[in-house]
């Protein structure tokens, strides 16, 4: 049975919601937007009396409810340990009778998941675990819709702020790799608790959950050794799919719930690049799409006449305000927009507040108009003599924002230094698009289609990102910011069977492009890093 | 690929072997017989070369190896998170090659479970878990042969020395039923590590694990509840067979190592009553067959006309010597035989030892002799006025042994209460058989074998238990004492998939006769206390 699904605009958010869940109460707007998909989730609900043993009949609690299931002529599943561990104590205190949970994601080998009171709706669980933040979603699995979200920073960053330095810190020890897999596990558990919360039903009712990471994400949150992922060739332990117990996991759900890693693509281009590039509705279209996903790493894919290439580039952290010398997140005073207007620059705050620093999507900006007013040149250089620009103790600088406005009673600054590492930045994602653009055998021109994904994503502007090179020049309207496609992408795993089948046949189909040993790479490295 | 297996006489004992290794240093001797099986064992073993990965190679870990079998034409095995764990350690610090074990329990579903270093053999553990005893094994899954066998007590005896007390034990708490489960997988584990010393191998060389047991030590050692199981109608869980992860069930193996429970047939008639039907060759025959597993439960099987009846019976624990005056179990100075002549008795201790105290075998000796003696009556009372019968304490008491010959110097006797001990036993028992008879439409003439299993149906003597009617009288020659049948089963459930399937059906094919509800049973039990 697969329902049709809709996706509504609702100002400059769209609405990802299965049609039978439109009551207005219950609607859930998530950031971005995401191609709707069909309702089809792996697990089957089935409202079941079971006959209770008697003196007449010895037979094993397992085998009174898949005879049941049997007899309305559906497959025998498989129950695993965890499940057959809850029967007995279930089957008696909800009286022989409730709604038996059976996954069918592998279609010819269900299992049995457990038996859920009488009326109990069975939820699913979709995690976005990002290097900086997890995300979560509840929804129902009888319906589809999404009932609740919640997110939180990735407690991981305490031991290390980007992926390499938390593979280091894995490889000290197998306790090392034991309390990231652990804090991160809690930080999941606590967010489940939260949307059970919100959504007024017990852990428990929690029957699958999906989970989409980076590939180091994805590894250490198994426990899977990450030494390999750190050093060259930087390689996964396992790329394939694993639809795992959610005990073996260490999560605690419903005790026979299910488990569901999307594949991953390479070492550095993980699962979460797939769901986004799923949510993106890549695989159901032939348009040219160039999709990319940008933050410390930055994976990009190029899809064109049916073949699908895909790289990874090390875009740094500045867009998340790091090595920039005033940079921050973008908390309230975080300077997001700026313009260069009459020999003056004004800027926007998030939240409106006096500005103390500048987030990514802001020193963008700043760069992009300060390029176009001619106080930065194309090798990035301050243009000396122009009175906002001085020689500082941090070199080469230019006043954003004079000390009377600031809240801290200084001038907000950008610097030489800072302009370089958004060159490094830029540079780093523009050349991989030319790369997979050359893998193609196309001009920039004939993508059709440019998705822009995550945080960083969403908020950049993109006439800014254009107009400093790091995205190429095309019509504004071939330009989509999708938000965190990622969770949307792993929201569309938890309910379709058929975007999970989408997602195995992209991963075996995509063609990786290493760039670290891409012939032309540093070349044209070099020239994309002009502004 | 199927080999044929052999079975060779030595003196009393047969020796369980496969024909690749009767070199004379690794034979084998396990207390008493089983039928041979055919060697096809469910791992198979790859001697491969893996490439290592580089730049120009980056697919995953497990795609290596997996990609390595599938170019040899082999299905395409599917990986655990334990042995995906293990892989990119194991692959490097073995330079890329080795033997990859992969499991083919499920014909269609083939599981890698790890790579062992090149020319290492694979070994599997085999396990009789019972009440009392834990009995392990350890083969070479490339050749079938038995290389090592050890045995212990069953630590549980600490927390009840029954299984009903263990199950109220069990019901306590939530920990009580870990402690129960914890000190049995201790127990194990030590056993694996002594059969490792005994033929120098590696834990982790452990690829599959066969355990029988009876239906409460399987369920306390998988950490399925119990309660179930200590009231009426005492069902199972589940009956069916499990192929489980090793590491699920907490046994540190191979990390991949598989682990398999043969089905059960009830709750009183466990998966180590199957194993022994397997290794009485029951499966393989049509002749009419009477099976019992003698012990604190008595198990008994009829097989007649391809049809196959169980039941299970409450023969307490006399026959180890418990409940019994001065009864003991069938250590060094246990009084095993007992002879009537000439107006005295003689005995022959365990040991040739002082005697002590009696075990089972000797109680039921004493009784059989006594009775053909005229020393007791029909009804089991002691005959008034004879020299060896006086009245004690105890009440009506027989000597068996005067002070001056035993150890204590102290007379070592049987009591009135001693031999209603036996007759409520050797009652139950027999009235199995009858009840069984009846199901079946047959009389005892008609069964041209009657194979009696278990540590003390291995010792106990068959004219004694003939002449109380505790067993049918049959000529001897149709009678077959065969140890610990269900130890030689697990062996054989471990080396052959054939024997796997046969268990399947066996477990799905036998009809069940509850005793407790049994219209005729009552009646038969009375009749069947007579001596």
């Amino acid at each position: 049975m697969r329902l049709a699904c809709q996706a509504r605009a609702l100002g400059n958010v769209k609405l990802y919601i299965p049609p039978e869940s439109l009551s207005a109460t219950q609607r859930l707007a998530l950031e971005g937007e995401a191609v709707a998909t069909a309702f089809d989730p792996s697990v089957r609900i089935y409202d079941i009396d079971i006959p209770p043993p008697g003196l007449a009949d010895l037979r094993d609690d397992a085998s009174r409810i898949i005879d049941v299931l049997t007899e309305r002529g559906e497959p025998r599943p498989n129950v695993d340990l965890p499940a057959l561990a809850e029967l007995p104590g279930r089957l008696r205190s909800q009286r022989w009778s409730g709604r038996v949970i059976v996954s069918r994601h592998e279609e010819n080998c269900p299992r049995l998941l457990g038996v859920l009171p009488t009326g109990a709706i069975p939820f699913g669980l979709a995690v976005d675990l990002g290097t900086t933040k997890i995300a979560a979603y509840l929804a129902r699995l009888d319906t589809g819709q999404v009932v609740a979200q919640a997110g939180t920073m990735n407690p991981q960053t305490a031991f290390g702020e980007d992926v390499l330095s938390r593979i280091s810190k894995a490889n000290e020890s197998s306790s090392s790799a034991e309390s990231l897999r652990e804090v991160v596990l809690r930080s999941i558990e606590g967010l489940a608790d939260e949307l059970c919360r919100k959504a007024a039903c017990e852990r428990r009712a929690i029957v699958e959950a999906v989970l989409v990471g980076n590939t180091a994400m994805h590894h250490l949150f198994l426990g899977l050794p990450v030494r390999q992922l750190g050093e060259a060739p930087y390689v996964a332990a396992v790329s394939d799919p694993l639809e795992l117990a959610a005990a073996t996991v260490g999560l605690e759900l419903l005790a026979g719930a299910r488990f569901y890693l999307p594949p991953i693509i390479a070492g550095f281009v993980g699962a979460d690049h797939v769901a986004m590039l799923l949510a993106a509705g890549v695989p159901a279209s032939s348009d040219t799409i160039l999709a990319l996903d940008i933050g410390t790493n930055t994976e990009i894919s190029l899809i064109h006449g049916g073949e699908l290439w895909s790289c990874s580039t090390a875009s740094g952290p500045a867009f998340e305000g790091a090595h920039i010398r005033q940079g921050m997140r973008a908390a309230p005073g975080a300077i997001e927009h700026v313009r260069y207007l009459e020999g003056a620059f004004s800027v926007q705050t998030v939240g409106g507040e006096a500005p103390i620093g500048i987030c990514g999507s802001g020193i963008l900006d700043a760069i992009s108009e300060a390029r176009k007013a001619g106080l930065i040149d194309h090798r990035g250089a301050l243009a000396r003599g122009h009175p906002l620009v001085s020689h500082t103790d941090w070199g080469p600088t230019c006043v954003l924002v004079g000390g009377d406005d600031s809240e801290s009673g200084k001038d907000v600054v950008f610097t030489r230094s800072d302009v370089n590492e958004i060159q490094l930045a830029k540079g780093a994602i523009r050349a991989g698009i030319e790369v997979l653009l050359g893998a193609a055998g196309i001009e920039a021109s004939a993508i059709d289609d440019v998705v822009v994904a995550g945080a960083f994503g969403t908020y950049l502007d993109l006439d800014s990102a254009v107009s400093i090179g790091m995205l190429p020049p095309l019509p504004r309207s071939r330009y989509r910011q999708v938000g965190n496609g990622a969770g949307h992408g792993a929201i569309q795993l938890l309910v379709s069977r058929g975007q999970r089948l989408a997602a195995h046949k992209l991963a075996r189909e995509v063609r990786y492009v290493e760039l670290t040993v891409h012939p032309d790479f540093p070349e044209i490295f070099m020239q994309s890093m002009t502004l």
